[in-house]
Formats: C-alpha cells, structure tokens, sequence
C-alpha cells in the first residue's frame, strides 16, 4: 500500500476526534500488519470501494468507546450497548468518509460500518492487502486504526488463483 | 430492509458453497437481527455501497472454515491461519459478489473483505441498518449469513443527528 495514502486516514482521524469529541490524540509508530494480534476491545470496520478497495478498522479500548458515547449523545452507558455501537460505527464513517474527500483520484464510495464487539478478537485483512496499523493515545485509553487498501489493477483473488492453478 | 433483497444472498451462499466447496447447505428460519448476539468464531465481513450501502457478514463454526480451507486450497490447517483468513475473506467476497450481480438495480460495489476471529465476538450493525440473520446448516457445522442494507435516500447517521440535536 502507498504510503501516501495512510496520511489522509491519520488526518481524518485527529480531525474527528477533536472536533466530534474534543479529544486530542496522540499518534504512535505505525507498523505493517502483518501479524495476527488482538485488537482492543470494540472495533468499528468500514468498507471502501471504487479505484481501490479497502477497508478500514477503528479499533478502541472499552474506557474510549463508552468516553466517547458520553459526549457524542450524553449518555453515560456502563456497558457496550446499541449507543456505543451507534457511536463507534459513526466515529469509523466519519473517519472513512474524511480520508475518502482527501483521496478523491480513487473515487472511492463508504459502506456501511459494523461494529465488533469482544475481548481479544482479531481482524485480519486477506494476504492481497497488506495493511498499516497506527496506533493512537488519548486522554481516555489508546485506539489504533488500520487501513488496508488494494489497487484495481493490482486486485488478484488469492483464494479463486490457488484453487484454479 | 426489502425482503426482495434477502433471497440474492441466499442464493448466493447457497451456490458458492455448491460449486466452490461442493458442500450443500440447509437454511434455517431467517430473523431480524435486533439483538446482540455472539457470532460463530470466524467471520468474514465485507461492505458494500452504491445506491444502497450495506454490509454483509458470512460467521462460521471453526469446523467450517478449516474444511473450506481443506476443499480450496488443499491445505489442512488446524489452527485458523492466514490461509483460513483468505478462504474466509474470498468466501465472503464471493457471496457478496453473487448477491450484488443479482441486484443491479442498486449498482453497487464491493469492498475488501476482512476476517475476524475471536470465540463469542459479536457483530453489530448502526440502529438505523436493520440487518436480517440468515442460519444455514452444513455437514461441516453452522454458518450464518447476516446483510444489512439501507437505500442511500433513508441514510440518516444517527449519531450525528443525536449530536447536533
């Protein structure tokens, strides 16, 4: 994946989380993903399509996904329901949907989010997309978010070439 | 969602299984998805957008995506692996890909897909994406097929109307 277009998803994410939340972040080291590990515990994934196809994935600490709902829609939920997966599947489309506006030569359009919920799940993005994971702190606990995104031209269906070949 | 749109992904997944996996399936009772409930522990997830923008999740027993893996690719992984996530991640693709030719009037493209592992995660769709679980079952094990999808002129993002309100 470019590196240039890891830039607009850092962008937007800072962008969202002080202007929705009024929450600065702190940006860590990015590194390849290509590992399997855990996220934290309540991700929000979102799909990207057009020039290229991708996917990206907020991933948030449980402290940061309830600080989060709290000043979104003033709700004080002690656990993760309908309104934190309200919040976190709006925080991701906004996040999606301003990297998209900066990377406006793919043309690219937004899914709809979902939002996983669970203590040490992981997400994996096939081996045709290498993606990026950029890790955050914030006031109330840390946040990563990983992009991975394929060119059109470069697009192979790994699984369809394996079972041909 | 449109009942209408629900049988192209049952035939869907019915096909790719039959002719990718050569693995029948039998479909259960479909059921709106308003609870939370805990999927199988691998799924894969993949967006969709156009003049609908939606999601679609194919969740699976562990029993499943290794005999899949078995049938695809010739490998016989015993612990979900990077081949696993791609046997998963194409399936996904495929049903989405199947679904979406059906429906054309919607003119919608796919995303990348993403796999997600994890005993008892849970999926979840924004509450204004009334999503539609659909359980098949395999001689494998289960699987379930969930799509939500909101047509692009009754797209509200709640939690921004939640916030400005």
């Amino acid at each position: 994946m470019k590196v240039e277009y890891i830039n607009p998803f850092v962008a937007s994410t800072r962008s969202v989380f002080a202007t929705m939340l009024g929450c600065e972040l702190t940006r860590g080291t990015p590194f390849s993903k290509e590992d399997r590990h855990p996220q934290h515990e309540v991700s929000g994934i979102i799909g990207l399509s057009g020039k290229a196809r991708g996917t990206v994935v907020l991933s948030l600490e449980r402290s940061v996904a309830l600080a989060a709902t709290a000043v979104l829609l003033g709700e004080h939920p002690k656990d993760i329901n309908a309104d934190v997966v309200d919040t976190v599947g709006e925080l991701t489309n906004m996040i999606a949907g301003g990297a998209k506006a900066k990377l406006e030569e793919l043309e690219m359009t937004v899914s709809l989010p979902s939002v996983i919920t669970g203590k040490s799940h992981t997400v994996d993005f096939p081996s045709q997309a290498v993606g990026i994971g950029i890790p955050f702190e914030s006031e109330w606990g840390a946040l990563l978010v990983e992009v991975g995104l394929v060119e059109q031209q470069t697009e192979v269906p790994v699984a369809v070439v394996a079972a041909v070949s």
